[in-house]
């Protein structure tokens, strides 16, 4: 097999913690250093090792280069890594048998889902083995409690590699919805979702995974399979262990297979577009809005004007309003048209008799949702066409979170090419995201560890719902003690011996 | 030290995996042997250690037996220890003093908080000594974000001891209230709710312990304090360490402080106690309840008539509707009165005209809301005043949990003198309970394994939301595969690698 060739394009230039030696790629090329710790003493892939993968997984052991490639890059293109044995396995049987191989075998493996991370997470750093769960896509079963018309919310099993809006889609004709919804839904896996405690624009409504996952099913380094596939709302039969694969990237064994608990379809759903002059405009919208629209309230996300502009821009996307320093999505869900309508009238009311927002637009047909959704949900991708993007992902006691974006703004002057803000202001986090013509280390180093000690200092988490991967392990002291970042190693090192599982990723290099 | 005085009531006679030797207490009495393991050999307290816990809680190391004695006893009378000292600290550090202390002599310590578990787990089972939380009963912080008025749900944070029925009214006098609402909220601590992750009757509509418990602050075996007690809904920087303790019954760390997220105070609340002929037409009104109270449903409960006997016989509480095979308490919390009204008017005529129910009050004032509620909450309470109770907490598919009391019934014949069925139909959770005259080993041998077996052969849990604790620990296996006991054991080693935490709890004997 041919040498390894790390690249990493967003590095960290400041931490407490001095990074190791240099890596230097075999294609000569330097590779950007600071966050890529020196390669671990894993075997290579051997001849041997293909012939083994071949034998069970037989033309799903994928070695061309051009059709590894693909793996090998994450979305947003800032990360590489040199894989080049991609395994599609399709039962958990074989995702058994695959790290039970090389766990003996001592290779290091990079559990995939849809490669939609945003923080390196879901690539190879080096030549870890790429195993992918896109072909573990069966539903496995649905409780709707059908045939006795008993409407429990449904509980969803389903194997790991299901897409999310596939699923979406698949209870919408059953009347329920998945608990979470996200702007990759068209290519994240409930797997990955969960592996990495995927957050979104449902969470204001149905909580986090931690609460609406009921069961998984694991395979742990040495190819255990560690079956806690509940579909009970309820068990306390010892420790909940599924809790420690949630969120854990990957690190501590592969999902695969997932229970959800999935609430029913609401009958009525309205979107709501709004403007607001000031942050604490929108603050005081979002309290009037929380106690007006109670319980039908399912989403209050925000994005500032250096959104809609890149909106504007970049993807041709009108602003459905007139021009506003902010704006705000409310979606509500309820049982009740007319009780929604009527809740939704009386709370724009007051809102605009009040002053609190300038305009606003109201959706309730299919298309029209959707079109004021997407005002939010593909600023992500305007983003990437306004050149390199330096993503931040953090939670703030909500009424700081605006303030770090003028913060920032201000310290980076005209260093940076755009600096805006948007996010989840029902559950404080803001996305932070920062563009210049092309990656400018000095940039870079003007924005971190700034912004890890804003955060800091306000108690703040440095990653909301993106998670550490790659590029932010090293900053895991920035919103964890020591002793917690030490007890992570050990449950580490108690499940992963070898340390097999997504190398590099989410545990700092200086345990 | 006199030597301890093991005595258990509650035992388990059927097993897969056979009782050690038989233990006899020191005062000649032949303990109910089977679920209480031997004495494992940890040291006895001495006047050394004694001296020391005075130094650091003076006048809160208790050692008069008249005062231990309430410690000693579960709130059932169920199981008796005889631990001689209790240690009653106040802060994060004087617990870790004396868990760090207690490690280093290999005591073994049995926390504490309002001791109403229904498993044994709140007692010690030999001589641990007992680490009570109730003078930890602080509260810390409360965020409701005054200073801008922005109301994000309420972000409580206090010490484990607070008794969870003075965080209701400190929170209701804010316009909040507590997540997690039961019937032991009188005494029961917020500590002890995390630990043995409470479930009860708001479950429903605010989900689990494991999404509304945002922080933890843990005291580790060897004293080491564990600070994961964040105020943040989204933190995602590594793994959510705090979840390994929601639901470890003290087997794990010492809680000492939780910051939990909680809901506005609803506006509107209303209560309906219906009655039912059958339990198909119960689940069916269920359904329909499901459909039109929608996102405004906060509790579905249901008695037998059999609880409605014990109510009128031991409690003189009067059925506040005509006689019915089967009662429903059903209660919903919205933010406008009007519109929660016209729900309920909608779906009681519904309910009424299409004849699922037969009768029906409503109540929506305060005092009448209470004495609905008090028909379910005090059917525990009933029992004690029937005999002997064997206390069973199940978690089924919602369509077969009565069939397990139609079974039960069956099975006892006139050996039972009462078998009741109640519980949370919303979860799938079932409270099944059977009394007899007194204690009777032949009653609980035809009960059990019967009761475990039934359940497993629908895949339900043996252990829905009351925890394993001392009584149930060894019939872990019919929940929970072997590799996830297993690794449960690891977890444990690597917690607390003395075992000095509430030993002979929660884990099985075979481990």
């Amino acid at each position: 097999m041919s040498p390894f060739r790390p690249f990493l394009v967003c590095g960290s230039a400041h931490f407490l913690n001095p990074c190791r030696k240099l890596h230097i790629g075999a294609d000569g090329m330097k590779s950007s250093p600071d966050a890529a710790p020196q390669r671990l003493p894993f075997s290579r892939v051997t001849e041997e090792d293909l012939t083994f993968f071949k034998k069970i997984l037989p033309g799903r052991t994928i070695t061309d280069p051009d059709l590894v490639e693909a793996s090998n890059v994450d979305w947003l293109k800032s990360v590489r890594g040199s894989g080049e044995v991609l395994l599609r396995p399709q039962t958990t049987e074989e995702v058994s048998q695959i790290l039970r191989y090389c766990n003996s075998r001592n290779l290091a493996v990079n559990p995939q889902g849809g490669n939609t991370g945003l923080v390196g997470g879901s690539v190879p750093v080096y030549d870890e083995i790429i195993l992918s769960t896109s072909l573990m896509n069966n539903i496995l079963s649905f409780d709707d409690i059908s045939d006795l018309n008993v409407s429990l919310p449904g509980i969803l099993t389903c194997q790991a590699g299901c897409v999310l809006e596939n699923l979406s889609l698949y209870l919408a004709d059953r009347d329920y919805i998945m608990p979470l919804d996200l702007g990759a839904k068209g290519s994240c896996q409930i797997g990955g979702n969960v592996a990495t405690n995927a957050g979104g624009l449902r969470l204001l409504r149905y909580g986090s995974l931690h609460g609406t996952v009921l069961g998984l099913e694991v395979v742990l380094a040495d190819g255990r399979v560690l079956d806690c596939l509940a579909t009970l709302r309820k068990d306390n039969t010892g420790y909940d262990l599924k809790q420690l694969f949630i969120g854990s990237e990957g690190t501590l064994g592969v999902i695969t297979a997932v229970s959800v608990l999935c609430p029913r379809k609401p009958r009525s759903v309205n979107v709501v577009f709004l403007g607001c002059e000031t942050f604490e405009q929108l603050l005081k919208t979002f309290q009037l809005c929380r106690g007006m629209l109670g319980e039908i309230l399912s989403a209050f996300e925000f994005l500032d004007s250096e959104c809609m502009r890149l909106l504007n821009t970049h993807l041709k996307l009108p602003n459905p309003i007139s021009d506003c320093p902010f704006y705000i999505v409310i979606e509500t869900s309820g049982s009740d048209p007319d009780h929604d309508a009527q809740k939704l009238h009386n709370f724009l009311e007051e809102a605009m008799t009040s002053l609190l927002v300038t305009d606003g637009t109201v959706a309730t047909e299919d298309a029209k949702i959707k079109a004021l959704w997407s005002m939010r949900e593909r600023v992500t991708e305007a983003l990437t066409h306004d050149g390199f993007t330096y993503k931040y992902d953090i939670s703030l006691p909500v009424e700081r979170i605006y303030q770090l974006v003028t913060d920032m703004r201000q310290h980076l002057g005209n260093r940076a090419k755009s600096v805006v803000g948007y996010g989840h202001v029902g559950d404080g986090n803001l996305h932070l995201n920062i563009t210049t013509p092309a990656k400018d280390p000095a940039v870079l180093a003007a924005i971190e560890p700034f912004v890890f000690e804003w955060t800091a200092n306000f108690q703040g988490s440095i990653s909301a719902e993106h998670g550490l991967g790659l590029k932010k392990r090293n900053y895991i002291y920035y919103s964890k003690p020591s002793q917690a970042v030490a007890l992570m190693g050990n449950i580490k090192a108690m499940l992963d011996p070898k340390g097999i599982l997504n190398p590099y990723k989410t545990l700092p290099d200086n345990l």
